[in-house]
């Protein structure tokens, strides 16, 4: 199978990092090809830098997804997920509910470990849109801003380490969830030295996504994922126009 | 004050109707100056309808929104809502957030009252994404495709007040929100054949934004909603840029 | 707009102090009286006390409401609000209530200040009838008793801050209420100390019942807050008697 | 043991229903006074109505129960029994809490049948306010104006079985609760044609009161149903002054 | 009437705690029998253990159920209670689900006060499958291995006392619930320290038995705790087969 | 890597279906073994059966696990399932969980098409237990008495279809979860006539037992779901005492 990786961010470090992680788990034969948003924020921490992140996801995507099986978005907290699944004829995953369907079927508490304390309510807000607010055990994040994205995982080894452990001990968390983009690979790196499973988004979605493609669910025609229904529209790029013509799908080629 | 509202979808007609009535019920010195957006839909009954609103509506909050007191996000649903509130100094408000707090003071449980079976699932993750699902007596709604969307309120009072009544009767509601900016004005002219109050969302948006104001809460410069960190960012318009660059707030001019 | 102001409690010094508040913040043209319970306690903090204040505040609402627009409920907790809003055909607002709806535009989760760790319980209860418990971040409260009511914010004021900053940094309140009505007006002079806006119930309820009555929803004839149903009674003042045998709605005069 | 009913409502025949039915069911050392209120209205159907008969309840209970080693609050939503819990050193009990009780005891989700449509909103909010929202089923009431309260199980004991078998069949109640102290007993007397059980506020009460003294537990003197904090109060009963000055516990006689 | 208590352990000395502290509170006319789970481990800690706990109950209800009034399964966390009640046609009751009922009707938050730090996810799990989790403050445990289960209470009454106080203060307990059949007895030994009431599963769970028999509740043939349809079945004991083709109900004798 | 399906129930009809629904998705490189349950009953329904099918499951899965990668619980309802995974150094996956995992990635709410009405509450529960009720749509059962459980799926295809467009149309689902084992497959051939995905259990489990095995958490040694405390036993099978003293964790043979 084919899959499509959009990075919702501006990072084409952060693009890399995604790419080896996913490389890493996918089965031998799923082809992965990994998008950069053409315009946006280095990663996103809030609502406002989400909201652009889904724009710049949308418009990847309309452009690109036609020619492949499933389609992730990748930053964690989703930006867009929902509102892609409206318009793609094929799986689309995220980060966020991808780890949060992994940390289910592996405890009934997780923790989520993230990379700074401005990034906590969007992903508490993300949490409780998947409707598991109830399964939340605490988000723990470094209190530091963060400086040098590309080296968070080094630069802050020991803090996650600790956060980890606090979230066990402390909030009763029975999975932890290593959050964001920028930690991907860490929840591998780190496994050995923590008590409990760790769950990471991206290697949770590029499995997720090998699954509802061997499942096969045919996208919907009723329901509220539906394609929206046909009706004038202005200023929009081609194809994001095409997607709302439902021209786009599954055409021969871009 | 100046009150600027925003409309997230390209009809023109649904503007000025959004205008007549929020001019209804303005205070006298209340000057409200009304856009629609420049890409985007006719009208929203979708996540990914909801996504384009909200990006539409950042650009031209982006633009004007330094020469205004307030802003209202004139869709029900609220799109971009919660993300602009976080890089604008000034009160935002939204359609559904505005009815829903109206409601709340008038009665224990609402109904909402709607154009399109399809937008019923978009207005109730809204309604969750408020936390007041268990005051949520009801959605009800047409359940033909719109067809005219500057006509609707004609082509279908009967059905309208049907489902009013519905919802009174077997539904427990105590307030009835007359929902989506194409019904606007509506619930004011069915209120004498309706036996609970009637919430419309422009003219409560507008009313609680002269509320907000005069009540001289600043922007916050922590917790969720202050501005986002600065970080690198690329490929955005000017505008938005100067949001995040914290360059446009409160200039002189544009 | 005439508007009647209710203290439930005996103290005539908050009376006063509600009604400057609530003068500094109303629209020019708003005439607003402020009446002191007849009986009751000094202050609420529990249910029983606010059961003694609900009472006190019916018999004085079913002898002057039908010469008002509105009535405010004075007192954090809203003591009879729901059940005053049955019988009375105008708006009654609350002051918790009041507070929750403006924190609800300004932010996602909020926490409350407080006098004194006795009371919280019964604020805990008063969010969660308004279905809002999801969106509570906190209450937060002064550890000692109470001394002197009329003095308590100037008394306390380090702590108080102390308070709010507790609320933002550890429990994430994007908003914070200053609650109690001997608080009124402490939010206003915070303000500029504060990082988050903050929000008073008299300003509040002041504001909110000025758009309540320009919204102009009438009073319901069905649902749960349609007037009780005529059946016998016995032993009740003739004020409230009226109420119940809907003759004193909108007379010429008392 | 002895044991104080009072019935927050004006009937007397009511009064002795509720008191046939509490003696059929207690031990035969429990001896039962019931008591009627001196003032209010013939039956509560609404929150207003509540809060008058919470009231006269809290009257009668400060003047008498320094003779009872319980009480109990005979109306079904329970009028002021959690503000009496904090003045009496004795357990109070209320219908609709004890019946939810011995409903949880026997299945997992329990409806409500009821007298009035009009009810059913208070009903609603007393079992969301004891935390069981969840395990309610349904709620159904019969649809016409109460006439006769005295005569309204022999009126419409068709309607009424009717009710439960729909609540069994359509809303998947394992446990249905007969709610109102003027359907006392018919629990009783439906009890062999409906094929779920029944369970009746009053019978409920009597018992659970027996078990509350039985287990001996003391009356708080900290957390939220310790006494009321000792501050001024004015022109209260010389009863309900005695409560809050904590003289009335326990003396030799009234 | 003759009530069977079942501890789903294989500790006998817990059993004759249990028994003991039984017959302390059971009314005179009461007969109790305690049985001790034939295999098993010495306390349930854990789901896994609960599990084995709920099949060893099952097989000696199955046994002995006929010949009682009522069954007690006495393990706090209640294995198995829901299962036996759809194949007992007598009131089952567990220590959990009746020591939260008496907490219910004494206070509004309850704090559960357990053993080892390791119960507490099956506590929390126990309360939140009864609807109950809105009303839990908090789960305090010792947080040291239970060594010598009989001894438990003498080694750590300072500590258990200190968990009482933390729960009231910090955690804003109205009540605690002393939990698990190893600290039966200390509510009552520990009451005259500690300002709220305090609730034992053993004592409350006797008592409800007594009030079930006595409110007369017949089992129910619909619903979900309606007896399992008829169906082929293999490898059962005698006694359980025998429950499952409704032999069992009610036999002269064993 | 080798998988292990035990069927908590004794047809051995149903295990043949569930074993040719896992071996069609399963990938190439995975080995299935499927069990059956050497005692209990033909098709769990209600709680008390599926507390036979987790002892039977338990004993199975204790015997034989050591031999596989992972373990699946194979009844919708997932008897023992959360107890087993504190035992098995495995993952240990359930129909039910697995199906909402899948749902909850291919749309927002979902219904359970089920077989019989009895079942519901079962499956309801069940859900509950996961967290997601606030998802659940409905569950829709056919409502005669399952006849023959090896032809359920022929004997009422078309009454079956017509839940599905039930719940799609009147409820609002997203996806289908076509629940139980006797309907495995079913999914897969309605869903050219249904217009939203349908979820099957089993090749939801599968594949995501799969996943967990590659993404390599591994086991638990702290927190809620950590081996229970060794502690006395007695009257187990060698095969859960190994479990308890985890003498069987990974040996080499049985």
């Amino acid at each position: 199978m084919k899959l499509l990786i959009i990075n919702p961010n501006i990072s084409t470090s952060v693009t890399e990092l995604i790419l080896r992680e996913a490389q890493r788990v996918a089965s031998p034969t799923t082809q992965i090809t990994a998008l950069t948003a053409e315009f946006g924020v280095a990663y996103i921490e809030t609502r406002f830098e989400a909201m652009i992140g889904a724009y710049a996801t949308a418009e990847l995507a309309a452009r690109h997804a036609q020619n492949y099986d499933a389609v992730i978005v990748a930053a964690f907290g989703d930006p867009g997920l929902a509102a892609l699944r409206e318009v793609l004829d094929i799986p689309v995953l995220g980060l966020t509910e991808s780890a949060l369907m992994s940390a289910c079927m592996l405890g009934q508490r997780f923790s989520i470990i993230a990379i700074s304390s401005r990034i906590a309510a969007w992903y508490r807000e993300t949490v409780q849109a998947n409707g598991l607010r109830d399964r939340l055990a605490s988000i723990r994040t470094l209190d530091q801003r963060v400086q040098h994205i590309a080296s968070i995982q080094n630069d802050h080894a020991q803090a996650l380490r600790l956060l980890c452990e606090q979230a066990i001990r402390d909030d009763g968390a029975d999975v932890l969830i290593i959050a964001g983009a920028p930690l991907a690979g860490l929840a591998r790196s780190l496994s050995a030295e923590i008590q409990v499973p760790l769950v990471d988004g991206v290697s949770s979605a590029v499995r997720h996504a090998e699954t509802l493609v061997a499942l096969g669910a045919h996208a919907p025609s009723q329901g509220s994922f539906a394609p929206p229904p046909l009706k004038p529209h202005a200023g929009l790029s081609p194809a994001i126009q095409s997607l709302l013509e439902r021209k786009a799908i599954k055409p021969e080629a871009i």
